[in-house]
Order: C-alpha cells, then structure tokens, then sequence
C-alpha cells in the first residue's frame, strides 16, 4: 500500500483492515474533515457504500443492518455536532446489544478548544454507553504506528460483536491535506524509509486481518448445569421467557421447551414467535392479553422460570412473573442485569444458545402440561376470530398474518409492538420480527428498518405509528439512495395514542395539549418528497387489500391506516375484559 | 403549594422555580417520564409551552430563543433516546455561547441498569459540554429536599447566562405516579406533617426566585489597562476584529473604534456590522474578498490587533491576522480560547463592554486612517455593483439588502454566510443576524431560526441551503405548532456545493458520489407538509420580487432559488480574481 500523504495512508489502512475483519458495507455522511476515511472507503472494491445526508439516520440505518447481520456496518461522519448526531443510535445499539461501529473524524490535537472551526470536544462523546472507545494516533507513515492502527481497528470491529455486543467508538484526527494530494515528504514511498518496501507488513497488513480475534463462548460450568438441573427437575412446572434479542437461538430453545415440558412464552423480537418450530412446539404468545391477574389468581404458581433475552415488551408479563413465588434464573452471556422487578434470584452468566443445549440434555423428564396456560391462549385467539371489531390492534395482526414468508418486519415502540404482542399470533412463517426495544425510543424507527432491509434478500415490512413516521421522515431518503423497498404500513391516530393508555388521560388539560398533541399532518406528500405511492384508509379490509397488493409489488407504498386513538384503545380495554371474562 | 403526590410537588416547585428565575417560555417533547414536569409547566400561568415531536428539533428551537433573549428557554423530554437527541444542540449552545436549560426526566436510581423499559444511562449525558450538571434527588414532600430543589434551580438557570453562557443538564428522576394522582401518603398536605403550613419557605418558596444569583462583571483591572493603552497608542495602525457573538456589545465596539482610529473588521455574526452606527461609523465588510495575500503583501502590518467574539467566520481574514505580526489581544469575559493559529500573544479576561468603553477612555489619540484598508472594501463594492452576474452570493447580498428594518436575519452554515459576509454590505438597518457558528453544523438550523423568531416581534428571514433544509425539514412543524412566520429564503443546489471549495473537486470520483451527493430532491411538497406558500426560481430578479413580496406578507413562504454549484463557484473565484487585479 502506498500513498500520497499520510492521511490518504491513514484512511486506506482503515478500509483495508475494515474489509478484511469481514465489513462488507459502511454508511457515510459527507463532510469534509472525514475526507480521507470518504475517499478510501468508497474506493475499496469490497465495500459498498451508503450516502446519507441526516447522521442521525445515517446511524439507525447501520443499526439496522446490524441488527440482521451481527456485525457493523461502520458509520462515518465530519467532525462536529454530525458526531452527536449519532448518539440516539449509539443508546440504542448499548441498550439492545446491536454492533455498531462510529468512526468520527476530528481535528488534530492542537485545534482542540482552540476556536477552530467545527470543532467541538469529541473525546469520550457517547460516555460510557461503548464497548470500547480510542482516540486514534495522527495519521504517520511509521511502522509502529500503523501496525498500532491496523490492531485497534480489528479488535474495534471484534468488540461490536463480543460477548456484549455494542456500539464501538473511534475517533479519527487527522490534519490537512485531506485529499489525496501528494506530499512528497509525507509520503510512505518517499523519506525518511521506503515504507511498502521495508516494512510490508505496516503498509499493506496481511492477507486476512492484522488480527483475528476468536471469540470466546461462555459456558456454564458442570456444577451450575447440575444446579439448573436439579431446580428444573424438582419443579412441578415451569416456565421459559424468550425476551427481545436479534442473536439466533431459537432452535436451542425449542429443544429445552420440549426437553423441560416448559411453556415457552416467546417475545415477538426473541426470534422464537414465529418460525417452522412453531406448529408443533410449545411456543405461546398473546399472553399481554391473559396474563391479568385476575386470570391467573387462582393458577398454581410456576416453581422455575428460565429467563433469556431482554425483559419482556408484555409488562402484564413482567408483572406476573413478578407476583409468582418462582425462583427465577436470568441467563446472559455477558453477566448482564436485565429483570427491573428484582424477582430474579439466579445470574448464569452463559451464552444462551449452548446453555440450553446444555440443560436440555441433562433434564431427565419434562414436567407436566400447563392446560390453564394453554386454555387461556386458545380463549383469546378464539375471542378474536369470534369479533368483528377493527381497531389497531386488527392492523398489527394482519401485517404479520398476511406478510409474506419469509419476511423481515419491523415494529416500531410505543403501541405497534404492543399490538403485534398481544394481537398477533405465533406462525411458522419465517418471520424475522424487530424493533428498537433496547431503549425504546419512538426516533429512528424509518432508518433502522430500511437498514434492515438493505441487509436481506427477504421483503421487508414496517408496522409504524404516526410520531414515529414523523420523527424519522428523513429517513425515507434512504428508500431512494439506498435502493431499499419497502412496505410501509403506517397506524396514524394524530398524536400519542400510547398516551391512552396511562392514567394522565384522566386529567385534560393538559392530556390533550401535552401528551395526545395532536399534530393534524397529511403525510400523503411525503410520497412525492421521497418517490413511493401512498394509500391512505380507515377501513381495515381495505387496509387489508393494499398491504397484500403492496407486498406484490415491487418498489415502496406506504399504507396508511387513520385510526381513532381513544375508540381503539377502548376496544383494547372491551376485548380484553371480554377475554378476562370468559377465564374466570 | 400543595399537591397530591411527591412527583406533582416537585413537578411544580421546578415550574415555580423557573418562573420566578425568569423564564417566561418552554419547549416541550410529549413523553411519559417527563409528566410531573409537563403537568406543572403547562399549568404555570406565567410559562408559555411550546410543544415539539422531535426532540433534535426541540433543543435547537430553544437554542434559537436563547440567542435572542440571552436567558434559556427549558428543553424538557422523557427519559431515553429523548435526551440524546438534545446532544447536538448542547454542543453548539455550548461551542456558540447560548444560555440552554436541558431537563431531562429519568427512571428513578432503582432502575438504573436494571433492564428497565426506555431506561439508559442518562448521567453526565453531555459529558463536558455543560456548565452545571446535577442528578436531582427524588421528589420528597421534605423542607430540607426542597429548598435544595429550589436553590439548585434557580442556579441552573443563572448558571447558563453567566461569564461564558451556555447548556446546563438537570437529570431529573421520579418514580411513579407521574399524573397528579392523590397519594395519601405521599401529600404534602397530609402524614407526616403539614408541610404548607409548617414549611411554607420550602413548600412555596419566596416572592421571588428562591436564590437570586447577582452574576459579576469581569472587569479588566487598572494595570492592564494601562497596558493595553500603551500598546494602542504605540500603535501607528490597529484592527479590532468584532467575531461571532449573541451578546450586544457593539456600541462599546464603536466607541472603541472611534477613540482608536482602528478600522472595525465586523463579523456578519458580531451583531456590529449593521445597525445605525454603521453610516458613520469605522465598521467594514466584505474584507472575506480582499483580504487576499497578493492585496494585502505591500500593506503595512497593523502593530496591535484587539479580538472580540468568537474567531470569524471569514477564513481570509483568519489568515491576514496569521499573516501580520501584530501583537494580538484576545478579550474573553471567561478566559476562553477562540484563536486557532495560535498568534494571539495576550489573552485579556473582561467582559467586552466594559473592556472596551474603559480602553476607549484611556486612549490618548486616534490613530492615523488606513487608506489601502478604506479603498479596498470601496473597490470591492464598486466592482460588485459593476457586474451582473446572477449567483448564490447576490442572493445572500439581496436577502441582507431587502431585508426590512428592523429584522431577525438567520442564516444556515456552509455557503449561505460565507456569501453573507462576503457579498453583504454593512448596512444602517437594525439586522440582528443570527447562525449556529459555536460548531458551524447544518443540523437545526431551521428549528434555531424559528426559535429565534419566536422570541421577538421582528419579521425573521431564514436564508439556508438545501442541505441544511433537509436537514432539519422536522424543525418546520414548528411554524404551526409555535405560531412563528417567516421568509425562507432556500439556496438549491443539489448538494454539497461548499465542496467544489475543498481540494477534493479534484479528485472524481469520489467527488460527485460522496461529497457533492447530489439528492435531487423536490422540496415543494413540504409545502403541503408543513402548510406554507412555496415559489422556485433560477431567476435572481424574479427571486428579489418573491422575496420581497413574502417580506410584505402575512404567513410563511419559502422562496426557492435553484442554484448550479459550480457556476456559482467558478463566479465568486472570477470576483475575486477581478478584485486582486484590480487592487494589486
């Protein structure tokens, strides 16, 4: 590897070690101060760029992708507040465990708190929400140096996806010329040393990584196995809980549900909810609908529960594992705390997928069936198919019943994905369902799905709310200068209509003014802002008839669904008391 | 003050607190957390709330009115992502100098790290970016609690307009009930004591702010004075060099100038260079054209250069300054650093105003006139007003020159002050011309312009690029939610076009692909979006007459002129050329 100057050596090294760590595709907003890491990427045959203007989007959209492929697509930005731009994303990629390498170009040292122009202190800017944070040396054509360089940008890549996985930062200062202008005395071919000749191994790295880092797998120990064991034979019943988690081990799952004879009650983002396991498995959802107290008052309490993933979306789950008595057991791969009722009185600090394996094998007899468990799920589908009522919930069933198999399909926060929990059922499509559960934030839904979606072959859907759609309206650009379809199926009740839901309804003002705000947009010309057809309804079969003919088409159409947020959310209420009802 | 729970006490002694401090407006994002905040704010009789969707969009709104009114607006949000996308407006109020009050509603300690929903580490979330950071303690109904919550508040609010104003971060926790729901307990009013009868100092606070923060005035002392006079009046030619600043210190600036007999280079941001000193006064413009090595190689070096503000925005200038060897005296109410070629050899701490009205009467003589100086700017304009040709820089010269008078001029970074301050002249009307140059980012910069019309009755004119219009297209739901009005004046491009100023136009690919990245947006349908008159123009004329026509007029019009970058560009490098010919 040669190279004009050291900045354009700098870069170059980057994209090569980015490359060969097994990064395919970076994201990368223009600005000037990142020119040199610019210029190198786009000129790597084996990356495949994607330009975006807004970093906030930009940042959702390699959220999203890394999501779906568990490991980064790097992001880059100028320096300045461009580099905050990201930090809604970096939360989320802390929170919900999602790689996501930030590369944010700086000044040198000697610009810091100087008055600069754009420069503001990067050093540390996301806090402790990274796996691992550098402020990379300057740019210099010296052995050491770059061989420093081409090792930190391997383990930066390899700790996206560790035990953990996370946002990663590395902050990148380099001083002008940024372009790769020649600077005979800067240049590794010219003075002090001929660096591609002496020392190959600084200039051009190896043939794979500089170094590859082999991960570690975090078993559990003989004696912990025998302790789980022991508590999951001794128990009459039990339960499992799949919690959010984009990591693939629901196989390893089903295999200790059927081993254990446990209930699996299976969040719709744990990847267990929907796929081939399914008609025969032992995979409930719904239970955000049965699980009221007053159905479950007179269950026999479970004596174990196994608990994987991130807490549970359905907080009437949370809230009846919490009033069980069961000895509860929280297994993270990295030691994690993910239980807010403080019930749980084991930590197996294990990967999920060899933990279950594991104790599968070494369960001797599964438990008895759980018919009141089973009896209440089979009521609610059954109260369901016996109502004709359309409200949100109907929208959040349908998308996922009709979506195609297989099927990417991202559920925005707030009530889509408490919709599609309660009201949709499990399905042996292969359906990959995500969301941004790790700090559930309405900001950057667009994105991070269209970033999902430009990460798979398979069709992608987005089941979003009106604020949501708002918040990320920039993010449609990517539909275009990404080249990624979609279909969009938008639920707009003007405003917060989770607000509904929480007991300041009771007050207005100011619920009206401050929480519903409704804010009366049109979004049908967002279709010409951003190029994609547009169907607006508020009838629910016809909501129907465009979402299946949209998923035949090619190209993007969003669907919209204009909804009532206080008639759905009583409908809500009724189909629930109706289900409370008939169980007790 | 009485409330029916600890969460709606706090809630309103913060509101209570803010008011009487001198806050007379908030902005608020609707969110759950955050609602014993938003209850009491909306409740206060004296707080005007202005409701955002998009917290990014929010923060820079309140940015905008802090510029104006020199005093923060309080930017509230729920807990989560919420508060990361407050970030890029923190760095630029803190890099710009802008009082910022950030609240930020949190889950109570108890849940921190705990898997709890939308619940992140929002400790120090800005990192060093704020004045004052506090982790309020949680709502108690308890006198000594209280008077802290009190006294903390009323610092926050002086802390962001002290010597170097800028953000403060309040964390706020509070557990549930949020919604003013009696608790019986929990009442202030009830068990253990009376608290507004036995407390009435904590439980009401006083008539006035609970702590009154008398701020100081950083005043040079009798020595350094004597030596800045004597270096003055040594002086055979001087500068003063007026940089970007919200604070209102030019007249002092022209009383300077005037005792001294230096010229007045005045940033378009200085608030110096129009205004009805401008006539008669020393202020020049325009020196970001002729203020080129091959004009200013024969002049004589000034002897002595006195900096106010932040460093200007002209690069040109940057330059001259670096190029003279002047003895340069930076003044700085706080000590700070705004000069980053590092020629500055004094740093003078004092508040301008004084610092310059008491230099002024020091002074013995004015120094003799500085003819090159004078009949440079004239050739500049002569030459300007010679010419016909239609670019981006007439457009800024007319957005500035058909302004009316008074009026509240915001202008977008990247091209649009550049050409302001390069093809603008210093003008008699009371302009008050406003950007985000602290980080000189194009995020925000529509939400900072209607915030800052929306603290003032003058007519507010945006002039912004498409990108920074993209950017930001969120922050224009605020002209109906906020009730603001303006004349946007939109620059088109298709892109990047400050990039065909940076060496990488050479090199293309990537130029075209990665920096200009053209996005071939039609911006009209935000029209329809947002609701608001639209016109699109290659015409300079025909923009003049749009423009002038949206001045006169009731409502909100964008005024579009399509722009071919390069053109542009290639004309401001033959004006300038023509200027150098002209002038050497």
């Amino acid at each position: 590897m040669t190279a004009p100057n050291r900045a354009t050596l700098w870069g170059r090294a980057i994209a090569d070690e980015l490359a060969k760590a097994g990064v395919d595709a970076v994201c990368v907003a223009p600005g000037s101060r990142s020119t040199p890491l610019t210029v190198a990427l786009d000129a790597h045959d084996e990356l495949t760029v994607f330009s975006h203007l807004d970093e906030r989007s930009a940042a959702f959209f390699a959220l999203g992708r890394g999501k779906v492929l568990g490991r980064p697509t790097p992001v880059v930005c100028t320096s300045g507040t461009a580099a905050a731009n990201f930090h809604p994303a970096v939360i989320e990629a802390d929170t919900g465990r999602v790689p996501l390498l930030v590369l944010t170009a700086d000044r040198p040292a000697e610009l810091r708190d100087s008055g600069a122009n754009q420069t503001v202190d990067q050093e540390k800017l996301y806090g402790d929400a990274v796996r691992f944070y550098r402020d990379l040396p300057e740019p210099a054509a010296e052995p050491r140096r770059l061989r420093s360089l081409r090792t930190t940008v391997c383990r930066a890549v390899a700790e996206t996806a560790g035990a953990e996985p996370g946002p990663v930062h590395l902050n990148v200062p380099v001083a002008k010329p940024l372009e790769p202008t020649t600077v005979p005395a800067e240049s590794p071919d010219g003075v002090p040393e001929d660096l591609a000749a002496d020392h190959p191994l600084a200039a051009r790295g190896r043939d794979g990584p500089f170094v590859d880092v082999h991960a570690g797998v975090t078993e559990p120990s003989e004696a912990t196995l025998d302790r789980l064991a022991a508590a999951v034979d001794a128990a009459d019943r039990g339960l499992l809980v799949a919690g959010p988690t984009d990591e693939a081990y629901a196989d390893a799952l089903v295999d200790l549900a059927h081993a254990t004879g446990f209930p699996l009650l299976a969040d719709p983002l744990s990847g267990v909810r929907y796929g081939p396991h399914v008609p025969d498995g032992p995979v409930l959802g719904g239970y955000d609908a049965y699980l009221h107290p007053d159905v479950t008052a007179d269950w026999p309490d479970p004596d174990v529960v196994l608990r994987f993933g991130a807490s549970p979306t359905s907080k009437p789950l949370r809230k009846y594992l919490a009033r069980t008595g069961a000895r509860q057991f929280v297994a993270d791969a990295s030691g994690g705390w993910r239980e807010a009722e403080f019930r749980a009185s084991d930590l197996v600090v294990a990967d999920p997928a060899p933990l279950a394996r594991a104790l599968a094998d070494r369960v001797e007899s599964p438990a008895e069936p759980w018919p009141a468990l089973d009896a209440a799920e089979a009521a609610h589908w059954a109260l369901l198919d016996e109502r004709d009522d359309a409200f949100e919930g109907r929208i959040a069933a349908a998308v996922a019943a009709d979506a195609p198999d297989p099927a990417t399909v991202f559920v925005s926060n707030s009530m889509p994905i408490r919709d599609l929990d309660r009201f949709a059922r499990p399905d042996a499509k292969a359906l990959r369902v995500l969301g941004n559960r790790g700090a559930s934030g309405i900001d950057g839904v667009t994105s991070t799905a269209l970033g999902a979606g430009s990460a798979t072959d398979d069709p992608l859907v987005l089941l979003t709310g009106d604020l949501a759609y708002y918040h990320d309206l920039n993010g449609l650009l990517a539909l275009s200068r990404c080249g990624v379809d979609a279909t969009i199926a938008l639920v707009n009740n003007d405003g917060g209509g989770i607000f509904h839901m929480l007991p300041i309804e009771q007050f207005d003002p100011p619920f009206q003014g401050q929480f519903k705000t409704p804010h009366g947009l049109d979004f049908e010309p967002t279709a010409d802002l951003y190029g994609f057809d547009y169907a607006r309804t508020d009838s629910l079969d016809a909501f129907r008839e465009r979402y299946r003919a949209s998923l035949d088409s090619a190209g993007t159409q969003v669907v919209e669904y204009v909804s009532d947020a206080e008639a759905s959310h009583r409908t809500r209420e009724e189909v629930r008391e109706a289900l409370v009802e008939r169980l007790t």
